[in-house]
């Protein structure tokens, strides 16, 4: 099989590197197509092993690592089937029309590390399965669960019980994230780099604002997305 | 004056872009040389106006924006003296031979959003002066005070009274962090990217640590700075 460079709504996707290709072969085996190898890589034998144990085929090809990897340093390539397990009804992170793939994979990261494995996103929001987010996340794209909704309202209509809590900008009348108790289930929203959530959310569920100093824009999306999950799981409701 | 690319120890470093150049002259302007403008910026009268009344010479240069700019989309340079003030004896936040240059700003962008304006060095890290953490702080590094000591024992001397918080990975013996309560004054101690703080640290002081899942190796450092920030600023002592 001769694979494309990857593009979203494409069938399979690709971990570049070592590190995400083994985080791959060992929590979601069941979705890979093949590993393919440089003829330099080092740890052939470490891959070898673990693919054959789950029956994936390796084969070494320096010519189609050459084509796909973006950078020239990459030894390992996972070829995988873009087909995440739908988000559980447990405690969600909700990401509203985020554009930065760095910034998706490395919130999967954080969001795993502090127990949440459900990640929603809506409208136009950048690729959870691009090699970027892939590699951002570390592989923690592979331990996260993930649904995708056009709009706000289809996901609020397919959880309506839960309490969604949206995290505005810092001028905005909300509650102070520090005084707020976190229910036994709960939705946290964030919005766009730049453009933060649409004032109008705010009446969809329970406001809420990191203080913040008036001398800095504004916390940067993954820094305001890991003091958020870190008081909803670690503080709130203790 | 013929400006050379910065170096490390240099007398004058750079903002690249009109966002960090601007955080300059609103904060710091006693530290500023001169603003350098391309023939081509369209927002040179805000800049004449504001430099003028500081009395900071401006000049249009095209050729040394394009000798000192690492990317091409820079169309102003502010020149400043490398002095930041010394840090003060308020809360620290301290980093141990952090290495990245992009954390390292967004850790002073992060502190001075949390009410933090302290940020101490400690051996071999990361240039604060560098245009790259300048860029990466949006210009923060103009609000907070910097001080650095060769070693972590200087600095323990200069600071014997305040309790000092170690933040080691998460697998060691050490107080969770949710549960620990910021004295009326504190440090929090930070390691690099990658090895995390020596072991030895966690007795000179109270060691913490973020509790986490094991699915995940580790937070990355500017997620785990901004957690440990939270705690201490919105969280403990209420």
């Amino acid at each position: 099989m001769r694979y494309k460079s990857y593009r979203k709504g494409a069938e399979v996707s690709y971990t570049f590197g070592a590190f995400p290709t083994m985080e791959l072969l060992e929590a979601k085996p069941s979705i890979v197509e093949e590993i393919i190898l440089s003829s330099s890589f080092p740890k052939a034998e470490m891959v070898y092993d673990i693919a054959k144990a789950h029956g994936i085929p390796v084969r070494v090809d320096d010519a189609t690592i050459r084509r796909l990897a973006d950078k020239g340093n990459v030894f390992v390539i996972g070829v995988f089937r873009t087909e995440m397990d739908p988000v559980e009804d447990g405690n969600h992170i909700v990401l509203h029309e985020i554009s930065d793939m760095g910034n998706l994979g490395n919130i999967c990261r954080t969001a795993l590390a502090l127990g949440v494995k459900d990640v929603v996103t809506i409208g136009n929001t950048c690729d959870i399965y691009h090699p970027k987010t892939v590699r951002a996340s570390m592989g923690a794209i592979f331990r996260v669960r993930h649904s995708h909704y056009e709009e706000i309202e289809e996901y609020i209509s397919a959880y309506p019980k839960r309490e969604k809590f949206f995290f505005m900008l810092p001028e905005s009348g909300s509650t102070p994230l520090p005084v707020v108790e976190a229910p036994a289930q709960w939705s946290i929203v964030f919005g766009n780099e730049g453009a933060g959530l649409p004032e109008s959310f705010a009446k969809k569920g329970t406001a809420v604002r990191i203080p913040q100093s008036p001398e800095v824009d504004s916390l940067n999306l993954t820094t305001a997305v890991a003091i958020g999950l870190y008081q909803f799981t670690q503080k709130a409701g203790r």
